[in-house]
């Protein structure tokens, strides 16, 4: 049985290397860039009035208004530096103008058919370039603007159109297949007999998916080697990473690791000294697929997906209560976390166990307690995993 | 000009109210629910064998193996009380047994065709009712397992899928429309000229908006009144919420907040004690629906966008630098976050003020420095908006 720590560094070593694709702009949110994204002119690309108000040359108490220089017009010149021009924020600074004044300070009258803009605060208190942005302040042309590698947020979205950016190249999210096993699961749809239960493992995992911006594949198999060996066959055949739970213990019907054998997945671990999710199989085929067959309790499957699935965050927090735990694995508690003074707190919830899912409704992630350790006080940080969001 | 507290209580008191709709159970994902949600039966609904081994009636060394219970069979009875049952994970136990022995714990062997299960661990270390989920344990049927109010994320869609929920009720998200206006913009597939800049805002608010589940309809307005008018008139008929950026400061162009008034949406305030985002408008029509008019710098429309919009989440960073800020009001500086012994530590990046939005893309949220303050000490704590998730 391997560690935690080896597990995630063979999941991590085997990742299923993304298709590239180049998508429209908002399409690319939330996928990760693979090209760097430069600045095509200057930022800004020219010296942007800043405050609406007026455009001067010289610092005297009193100007004649020439005009009005409006954002969306090319550069208009001041005639005479006595003079100033009205600006509005946006436009470009008129030549022959080196300082902005905001409207608030100044008071403008029309005297005989003249508009005189008089300053109505001491003159030292104006600076010289004030409520200017000047062009290139931001980025300069041919500047880096996003490195190849990132997540798309909505800042990097607004980034990439104001460079014109209209298609983008990402990492497209691999197709992925959620596959439920068990006898004893029926349809949601379905009355279960007083020994079935209703299968709720593949909504779980379809819906943390679509979270993470990939449509899953729904399927449910039941334990027969025959149609497991078949289904499973069409299914990888059709997919790229393949979520499996269920099937994977020690029991009599448990068939998911031979029929994945004899389909070729190549075994990369079975069994990490962890509780919950004791049981997980992680394998690949040569092609580079890779196959996460999941423990079957709901607690188990939704952390392994989380721990080995999921993006890792480097969260951290700080337990608010004592616990115990004596096997030498490492232990995922669902925790409810909540801020204190910038610090993020964690109330843990330990349940009834790897089925009782019902309590993660009242929890946002897991905290990962390390399998040295028996004893976790009250003060103590560890990692942590979030789900909620 | 009112302070951001009042702004924000005026916001959330004339929030539109959302439509009530019945959606599939996965696109209840990510919705808020407006129904309680009880077990219909109980969680587990029967005496539920969590490990596979065997189930016993009396502590003994050795037992003779009837049959097996398999999951997803009706429930089997043990015709011996000496002997044992074959038991797999998630079967129902049989009747007449009372614990479960794991596999690990038993070494099982076929003598004369018959099959002994022989106990290898110390008969002491066998609990009575190990190793079984009892009926109920978790949830008795009419229970609440879900409350309305709380915001679906895949614990709940899974609690849902196994209380056999496969239509849902939810607050549906409003249809909003993104605005900017602004005779300097151009289309993002446009070359622009020397005076010009491409749009970013409408594509920064509309990759926020998606990343709350909102599909935001774009619009382009130049500075016309009469343009504004019409057109605004239209989308207004269309759509539940707007979100127009630029136009509302105090530029001669600045024609927005006199058209919304002209078209009978009721300013609710206008400005704010903030930096970034002073010029924001805030009104409702008569029928409900909001107008956001954000200040066009693309820093100023993010942060009210996050501050104002978006859903509160209440949590807070520690400063790791010294920050200083004179006027009287709330500063919100773009911070990178990054934890530090469970500590959500902030590193500001005032940058250069705005309508810098490069920056923001080194950034996950912004930090809230109370307008009574001057001075924001490394190692405080203060509000936290995130945009980065």
């Amino acid at each position: 049985m391997i560690s935690v720590k080896e597990a995630l560094k063979i999941v991590e070593a085997n990742a299923f290397v993304p298709n590239i694709s180049e998508v429209p702009l908002l399409e690319s949110l939330g996928k990760i860039l693979v090209e760097d994204i430069f600045a095509d002119r200057d930022f800004p690309p020219f010296d942007r009035v800043a405050m609406d108000g007026i455009a001067i040359n010289q610092k005297v108490e009193s100007f004649k208004i020439e005009f009005t220089q409006f954002a969306g017009e090319s550069q208009k010149f001041l005639k005479s530096p006595e003079n100033c021009i009205e600006v509005m924020t946006g436009a470009v600074l008129p030549s022959g103008c080196n300082t902005v004044i905001r409207y608030e300070d100044v008071d403008i009258q029309e005297i005989d058919g003249v508009k005189i803009a008089k300053i109505t605060i001491p003159l030292t208190e104006i600076l010289p370039g004030q409520n200017i942005h000047r062009k290139g302040d931001d980025r300069k042309a041919g500047d880096t603007l996003l490195k190849k590698g990132l997540k798309i947020s909505p800042p990097e979205i607004a980034v990439m159109a104001s460079a014109g950016k209209t298609i983008v190249k990402v990492q497209m999210p691999p197709s992925v297949a959620v596959i439920s096993t068990g006898d004893e699961l029926v349809e949601i749809t379905v009355n279960p007999l007083p020994y079935q239960i209703r299968m709720s493992n593949s909504y779980l995992l379809a819906a943390a998916l679509e979270r993470v911006g990939v449509k899953a594949n729904l399927f449910h198999l039941t334990d027969d080697k025959e149609l497991l060996f078949n289904k499973l066959k069409e299914i990888l055949s059709n997919h790229d990473v393949i979520l499996l739970s269920g099937g994977v213990s020690a029991g009599k019907k448990d068939f998911v690791p031979e029929i994945l054998t004899d389909l070729g997945v190549k075994k990369l671990f079975h069994k990490v000294a962890q509780k919950p999710g004791k049981p997980f199989w992680f394998g690949k085929t040569d092609e580079g697929k890779t196959v996460f067959a999941l423990p079957g309790n709901p607690v188990s499957t939704f952390l392994c997906f989380c721990k080995y699935f999921l993006e890792r965050k480097n969260e951290s927090v700080i337990l608010d209560k004592d616990l115990f735990f004596k096997p030498d694995l490492t232990y995922f508690v669902p925790v409810k976390t909540y801020f204190q003074e910038g610090k993020l707190m964690a109330t843990p919830f330990e349940g009834s166990g790897s089925a009782d899912f019902a309590n993660l409704t009242d929890c946002d992630g897991f905290v990962e307690l390390p399998a040295e350790n028996q004893v976790f006080k009250k003060g103590e940080v560890f990692e942590f995993i979030r789900f909620r969001f």
